[in-house]
């Protein structure tokens, strides 16, 4: 952390730096969070530009919360441009050095999750939404949801399950995914269908989203016209069959440590044939 | 499209509505593109955001280039916040309906691939990078790169092996993915691994970002101390092991329609194990 201190600018002024932090690629981030009058924040950033060019920084970054909208303008002014934004705050970003720029890609995918939740009677469990596409249609669909920023796949098929119907589950693997595009203005999305035991049975509805839940015969739940006028439902309901009628293996997930931030990531992987090639291997 | 026209705003004063699109929600969206005056700007606003309160609209989404960066204050000032944000534009939303919410989450992760691309002599196409993480340590590794917005997968491996190096490709399968999470700063990361195969062989390096390309004995290139050391990179050394010498399968893509907007998507499955229980069930 640089701290506040005054500094020589141009030999003429003095102005106080902004509050930056080094990140990991040669570059700074200024986390704004007191509030700035814009000519105090423009002749700083002016200075605070001009001290990190001479320490050879390359990328700035200026997160501003939604409180402090008056200083975008300004550091649009300065040669600033937009990176990201979530709902309460906008993080701006320039490229101060003569390298070649390396600020990373924004998000560009939502991920989602539908999860097929199989009890030993070959029932799934299915409800009916409050709200969305199949609002008022009486069609019988698999719970679903979106992937929180930061949370597992998995762990998402587990929590959207348990919030809609009250069922726990245990994950056992991602049999399939699909990717589209422009589904919400530029913005893609992957969907993972994830296979699950229940581990307990009594359906308690979410009021909010869910009409209704409960186990439907699986054979029923494939036979809705939904299911087999779509293409992608019919696939999904054609792998689940060959998943517990035939040997359908997808993906499931081990932790791995991340070569990036020794943080855990999740590998999904074909743990089956991994494994059997593993087990020949060191016979041979 | 509402055309531009005059209202009668409170029974007091005209105001111009601004430029608006119905979108498929019951919602608006208003996509700015001439420069205004930010007075002129919240007048407007306001007069339209009643005519769309009495047309009972939802969500209210506006499109401010980055040119307009004036209107972005008044327009938090009105109720409005971030939804989010590319480098040349802001999207900002507001939700002026008694009903829930059903603003789509923003999106969450960023997607990249790397590419297995081996011939048939086992050697694996790998490249040493002029800039990133490996820079200057001397490790060859397989071509890596971000999935662009609206970009398939597959299209993607394809993409950055040509670029990188030259060599044109077929996509086979994903073998296996990785999700991590606070890559940069909250966003997650999907990193798919891809099994290619080779249609061309002469390696044409690109100069910007890529120091040296060769095709390596796969055992070479598995024995690097960085392929040893990293859990990650172990699994996809045994995965890429256990596809060419065992019987590995992964996920291999099938373009279906989109049940929600009628556009091509790519669904990945086990195809090989999905085909295998369609064949079994026709016989039974």
């Amino acid at each position: 952390m640089l701290v506040l201190d005054q500094v020589l600018e141009n030999g003429t002024e003095h102005a106080e730096l902004l509050p930056a932090t080094n990140d990991n690629h040669g570059g700074v981030i200024v986390d704004m969070e007191e509030a700035m009058d814009s000519e105090v924040f423009v002749t700083s950033l002016r200075a605070s530009i001009s001290r990190w060019r001479q320490q050879g920084k390359k990328g700035i970054w200026i997160k501003l919360p939604i409180g402090l909208v008056n200083l975008i303008e300004p550091a649009v002014g300065e040669g600033f441009w937009y990176h990201h934004a979530e709902p309460n705050y906008l993080m701006l970003v320039c490229w101060i050095s003569e390298t070649t720029s390396t600020i990373p890609a924004n998000a560009s995918h939502r991920v989602s999750i539908g999860a097929i939740v199989l009890n030993d009677k070959r029932e799934v469990l299915v409800v009916q939404e409050k709200s969305g596409r199949f609002q008022g249609t009486g069609v019988w669909k698999i719970p679903t949801g979106t992937v929180d920023e930061g949370e597992n796949i998995f762990m998402a098929a587990k929590r959207e399950v348990e919030e809609e119907t009250g069922i726990e589950t245990e994950f056992l693997e991602i049999l399939a995914f699909r990717q589209s595009h422009k589904m919400f203005f530029e913005k893609s999305d992957l969907f993972f269908i994830c296979m699950m035991r229940p581990l307990s049975f009594d359906i308690q509805t979410q009021e909010l989203e869910i009409e209704a839940a409960q186990w439907m015969p699986f054979e029923e739940y494939a036979a809705q016209p939904f299911a087999q006028q779509h293409e992608l439902f019919k696939y999904i309901t054609d792998i689940c069959l060959a998943k517990v009628q035939g040997d359908y293996t997808g993906l499931s997930q081990i932790p791995v440590t991340s070569f990036f931030n020794d943080k855990l990531s999740c590998l999904y992987l074909n743990s089956r044939d991994l494994n059997n090639y593993l087990a020949s291997s060191d016979q041979a």
